[in-house]
Formats: C-alpha cells, structure tokens, sequence
C-alpha cells in the first residue's frame, strides 16, 4: 500500500508539472495570473483591466507612404509596472519604422487590445461583443527624454518587456505616449460603452481579486 | 515489477492528458496544430501562412465619428476554410459598428495580424521583428450578396467561426473584404519585405508541413 501510495503522488506531480509547457504567450511572459475580469457593467475598469493586462496591441496611424490611408502596425506597450497600470499606453518606437515616422507628421492615432489573447474569452468568438475590445484615440506624441514621465514610462516598458532593454542603441528607440482623447468599448451586447478619458483615468479604481488564467 | 509498470504507465498518461486544458485560446477554437511557420527568407510562405492561421485582427479605417482619424476594431476573418487559404480576408460586419459605416463612407483601410496569438514567438516580445506581423493595406469593400464570391467567404466565415451562425439576423451581418494594394511584412531583422500583392496571392503557395503548436 506504501508503494501504491507513492506511486500515486508520483503521478499526481507529474500530472501538473508539465502544463507549464503549454501555457499561453502572456503566460511564458511571466503572468501566470491576471486580476479577475470586472463585471461588464464597470465600463472604466473593464477599460483599466484590458490595458494593464494586455502586452500589445495594433497602433494605427494615417500613413505617409500611403497617401493618407490607416495603417495598423503591432506594438508592444505598457501602462505601468504590474499590479500598478495606470491606463496611458506608452510606445518604444524607432523612426527606422513607418509608425513612428507617421506620428511625427500627423499625431492622430488609435490604440486597439482584445481581451481574446488573455485567454479568458476561452471559446467565445473574437468578435463576439462579450469578448471585450478597446479602442484608445488620441494623439501619439514623443515623451521629452529624460523627463519623469519618460523615467516612468521606462520602468513600465522594461519591467513587462525585458527584452527592449537589449535592443540596438543604434536604432534609437525613443519613447511615445496616447493622448487619449476618445474610447471605444466593447464588452457587452448593446453597443460601445460610454466612457470619458477622465472616467478611464480615475485613478481609484479597484481591481477585484486575482484569478488563475487556467 | 509489473505492479510497478503499471503505476508508471498510469503516471505517463495522466502526465499529458490535463494539459489539454491550458491550449491558447486558438487551440480551443479546435485547431491543435498549424503548417510549419516558414522560412523567414519566404516572405510570400510567411505572409500566407499568418494570414491562413490567425482566425481574428485589427481593421483600421478612416474614422467619421473622429473627424478622420485612423480607428482601429478588432474583427473575426477567414480567408478560407481551414487548410485552404487563399489569402483575402473575409469579414462579417454589421453597420451598428462603426468600422462598417467608416468602409461605405472611405473605403481606405488596413487589416493587421500578429504571430504572437498563435503561440510560435514563445517568449520573444511580440514587437520583436522575428515575430512576425502582417498589414495589408488597400479597399475595404462590400461582397455582392449571392454572389458565388460571396458563398465562398461565407464558408470560410462560418468554418473558423461556427458562431456566426447564430448571430441575431436583425444585425444586418454584411460580408466585406480587403482588397489588398499594399504589404506590410515584418518577420526578420532589416525592415520590412518586400513583396507584391500578386506575389502573396501566388496559389502556389506550399506549406510547410505540420507541427504540434506546443
């Protein structure tokens, strides 16, 4: 029965120890929980939520090299360090890329995040409205070096992209920020929610407790 | 001994058999392995095999709610049926979103994709050039309803997004597509590459063959 016994919590170690192979992209980054998704009804922290979890997005732009046309492009980004998202998205951006060199010309740009890649719409369709999506509008603008705010942003970036930290001096990364003038919510059934940037940007907002991604 | 073996085997079995349980959210949309991603000096393979294997994006417009600003949504697309895409993407949209009305106004858009959902980048940030990202750019434009294009987009709709089906008829779902006029490929270090839309509508296209997505 000893033998059995042991053979038993042998197969019970084994059975979890490899599902760590299979976690989500978000997950092997280091976030192996999220804070539990708000009721649909709280549009600003349903808002909050989608940003501060969430580690890239599509950034789109009115394109110079096409003419005026919209062009999406795939960022990383980051709203704060973890457990502290403040709801501003800040860029690391290099004018060797079309993005940047669109803003410089013309700043208007929207920021887009899914809740699909946080895995909690499990079999939900991306685009079922219960399966949340945000729109920021605004203005990209450049974050003047080395001012506080750029020091923050810094921290926030590095700490959920390691990575950049190694990226080439030589491409010259500089900082960008949204303005964020506009909000797009989805969430729900009935249509985008209403949602002010100052609603968005209260800074008391609180996330309820944390939830296993699995 | 054989009491033993029989403990072990059990412990193999269990040892995988939860793991099914932490697949990405495209994995549980019911695709448990994908082609091979190509080689990245195939930039025509590597696009095809982005757009074939993501089920959702961002579809950036011109804005008429925002005065002209770029807005970007997240939607659900095909561009076939699984195992047969031929690159278009497809979309269902309904006028009481704001992408639909912005396309029937300007029909400039740009459609943009990411590697990083499917889980292949591991732990390399999804705003690395080796993770690839796709935009194509060009007309976001009405199908013909009937219209044997149509029948066809609805296929491949409904065959990576069985829950359209169901979508409430008094929505008014339209079918759009992207026709493309411009490629933005992104999938190595040295910008983007160059490549054509008659390049990446090229049905020649082989794939490579199939990996476990884990």
């Amino acid at each position: 029965m000893a033998s059995s016994s042991s053979s038993n919590l042998l197969a019970l170690i084994l059975l979890f120890q490899p599902c760590f192979l299979f976690l989500s992209p978000a997950s092997a980054a280091g976030r192996f929980s999220l804070p539990r998704k708000p009721d649909p009804s709280n549009a600003h922290a349903t808002a909050r939520w989608l940003a501060s979890q969430n580690s890239w997005g599509v950034l789109s732009t009115i394109s110079s090299d096409l003419g005026g046309s919209p062009f999406g492009n795939v960022v990383s980004y980051s709203d704060g360090v973890p457990g502290d998202g403040r709801g501003v998205p800040y860029f690391y951006l290099t004018q060797l890329d079309p993005t940047a060199r669109d803003a410089l010309k013309d700043e208007r740009a929207s920021f887009t995040i899914s809740e699909y890649p946080l895995g909690t719409c499990k079999k939900i369709d991306p685009e079922n409205p219960t399966c949340a999506k945000l729109t920021l509008s605004g203005k990209l603008k450049l974050v003047e070096t080395n001012s506080s705010e750029a020091k923050f942003a810094l921290s926030a970036l590095f700490a959920k992209h390691a990575e950049m930290k190694t990226w080439p001096k030589n491409h010259k990364f500089q900082i960008f920020k949204l303005d964020i003038e506009n909000l797009f919510l989805i969430d729900w059934f009935g249509g985008a929610k209403p949602l002010s940037p100052a609603q968005y940007l209260n800074p008391g907002m609180d996330l309820p407790p944390l939830i296993s991604r699995a």
